[in-house]
């Protein structure tokens, strides 16, 4: 067994309930607010965006969580998704490291993302509802959510932040494939956009006025409803399914981690592959290090602060306990576009604070640098986003080659980088470069974050 | 097990031997023959091209040939590949039939063609040599190639098309991230490039040009070889793998196809997934309709002429006996571009003028009309090339649907469309159009095919 490369479950070793860490956590995790009143954030505030069924698991201490039959049929068309002994990788940096990454892009969208675009879409079909609206920036959470809608006749409609649609049509057109309605945002469909355009029909847009305009359509009708692919607990309780499924395969070999990395921008590829082994170190099972690593040029856990702020740019959401950057705050267009998130999930920050989980920044030159080494090695072509979680595993497994060490090291490779090949060439042409991020501007920004007692 | 949606075979139920046509067809191939004497071509004219061990399976009559271990090594990164139930297509169709796909785009070049790229570089190692060239139009082969070399410490040269070079960078991006030097061709590199730059310097050349200089620079050299995606009887050996791993999945669900179904341009995908079916057809324990399925715009097989002609636009390789619609013939600039070869593997060619093969040629809006429903059902947006595949497995599941049988049917996805969208894009736009070829083409191309007695 310990010789194989790629360690498999069958499809009915699939695990057919999420795990729900908050019913495990020591010290529950501080509640939503009102934006308004500031008082916990009740099912009813949460209705006009998400479905009932979704709203019930945003707030569930269930442990476990059944996936529902129709769910579990649309995943087996990539789940589960295999485990791989980076053996290739390992013989070029002559570690005595044992690397495995668990690989996410198989799936149609090619990221972990359709892991909860699927029972989001599933969940309202099953209410009765229509259309999904939701934002997306570069368009990995867009064109999952698109798939995901129409495995189940729902609608989908997609703003996609103006200066991405422009520059990268290919994700849009995945997500036309999948029979999505993609606007440029700002858009003139909503007043918001059509306000925002009025002053510069050139705008470029940003994920927070996307996210504003996503939600204002779904709100003005009881047949649409928003969609999230991240932060949010039921979203990182949909992705637990990636850390049962890791431990189930290295259970296979015999092996238990010694530490555990995943990168975190919203935090639901690092929630969902940790949680589960979270849960087995809090039960005393196991005790590896668990590490979150963010990018240098927004780097939420290790630069933020533990407040209270807004989701989105504008105010409009729920107030999440989080480490955060503030919600003004506009991290650098750096390449990895999904980890340029100014807060973190609040599960992911409440165990960061409860010192079960620790956190590194790194900047993009060696996480580029590493993904090369691990495209010509591995042969896969990650995404920028885990070359943050490559970078990281390759620098635990040079510490190992230092000391002689034999850990083993788990990670996620949540993606591919078939439609990410332009950020490969500019750093092939040197073209690329780390980007510094002063102090004064987070300062400025949590300027505007505001003070809950 | 029935109820499966991946059949799945684990890493050590890979095969390990590739499977050899040759030995057991009623009548041999007709053999190659040299260019200038028109004798049947032998190792030593291979030579100067291919490494010993090559040539030596290029002339085999073995049944049989053993995988190296180093190369079973670099397929376990991706080997072997998942067999589909098409359930949810199926639906969408609602049609009795089975129907069942073997997914290649798995690999880390996203189609089958690493299959042969990772044992041509491992046998061109194993002889001391220092680099391998090739050509590619899209960078299909080119990136496969790449990606083979670096995995063994070799150097790869790729000419890509201009035209292709200049349109579509990502492919270009993904060979240089797996280490390949990649010129646009016509290039200034060779004698032949600078020749044809002087007379147009902005030429967007063409396979036939690509293909002109890989050789030449080849040949000027002791330690460097060509290498060639497709055609060959060494390539199409490689690629049986395929095949063979389909009949072991296919058994595991205690099924036989019935009809098996692949898309047909230099014939090594087709090869791959049907000769190990043809073999059990003739030791007469499956009797499956085998059908290529080649795009309408370069109907080789179904009207082109069963001749000896060159390889190469301009006529540097052996002669091959091959359905052929004349060296000269440029197909239109279809976007299955892997399909848009004047002729067919001399092989494929065999089997089809024996009577154990059919085929038919589709036009490319059925072919996309066909993806988008595969898309929206199944998840994988697949590459141009397949969708004929699937095109013809859609007309099949339909005629089932009207007769009421419940046939089986395999097919072969042989690769993502991820680097393919804007295919898609202009499908979806409605800008996309079948392009008519008229009789008068193929005749005069025909015309420059030597008469050989």
């Amino acid at each position: 067994m310990s010789e194989k490369t790629k360690i498999l479950l069958d499809e009915d070793e699939m695990p057919t309930q999420w795990y729900n860490i908050v019913a495990d956590l020591p010290e529950p995790p501080p509640p939503a607010l009102h934006p308004g009143t500031h008082q916990p954030a009740t099912a009813e505030d949460f209705a006009p965006l998400f479905p009932k069924a979704l709203v019930e698991q945003e707030l569930s201490t269930e442990r476990y969580i059944d996936i529902p039959g129709e769910v579990l049929d649309v995943y087996r068309l990539w789940r589960p998704s295999p485990l791989f002994r980076a053996r290739r990788l390992e013989k070029l940096l002559d570690t005595p490291a044992k690397i495995f990454y668990k690989y996410e892009g198989v799936s149609p969208a090619g990221s972990h993302k359709p892991n909860t675009a699927v029972p989001q879409a599933w969940y309202n079909a099953r209410e009765g509802i229509r259309k999904l609206t939701t934002e997306t920036g570069a368009g990995q959470w867009g064109s999952s959510l698109a798939f995901a809608c129409v495995q189940f006749g729902l609608e989908c409609e997609i703003w996609q932040v103006a200066a991405s649609y422009l520059a990268k049509p290919h994700r849009r057109t995945m997500m036309e494939t999948w029979g999505g309605k993609v606007h440029p945002s700002p858009s003139n469909v909503t007043e918001f956009g059509r306000k925002l355009l009025a002053e510069n029909p050139d705008h470029p847009g940003s994920l927070g006025i996307a996210i504003s305009e996503a939600v204002s359509e779904a709100m003005e009708d009881e047949t649409v409803r928003y969609a999230l692919g991240s932060v949010l607990n039921h979203v990182l309780l949909h992705q637990t399914i990636i850390g049962e499924e890791a431990l189930l395969q290295l259970a296979k070999v015999d092996e238990t981690p010694d530490v555990l990395v995943g990168c975190t921008g919203g935090g639901s590829n690092f929630g969902g592959l940790a949680f589960p082994f979270l849960r087995e170190k809090l039960s005393g099972n196991i005790n590896p290090v668990v590490r979150c690593v963010e990018p240098a040029a927004c780097p939420t856990l290790t630069k933020g602060e533990y407040r209270y702020d807004f989701g989105d740019t504008e105010g409009l959401t729920p107030l999440m306990k989080m480490h955060t950057l503030g919600h003004g705050f506009v991290p650098e267009p750096i390449h990895a576009g999904g980890l340029r998130y100014h807060g973190m999930a609040p599960l992911v920050s409440h165990v960061y604070e409860l010192g079960l989980v620790e956190a590194i920044a790194v900047p993009q030159l060696e996480c580029f640098s590493s993904a090369i080494k691990f495209a010509r090695s591995e042969g896969i072509v990650p995404a920028p986003e885990p070359t943050h979680a490559i970078a990281a595993t390759i620098r635990e497994a040079l510490d190992c080659k230092e000391s002689g060490q034999e850990k083993t090291i788990l990670t996620a490779l949540c993606g591919h980088g078939h439609l990410d090949l332009a950020s490969y060439d500019r750093y092939l042409r040197g073209e690329m470069k780390d980007l510094e991020l002063s102090d004064d501007v987070i300062k400025k920004a949590m300027l505007d974050v505001p003070e809950i007692v």
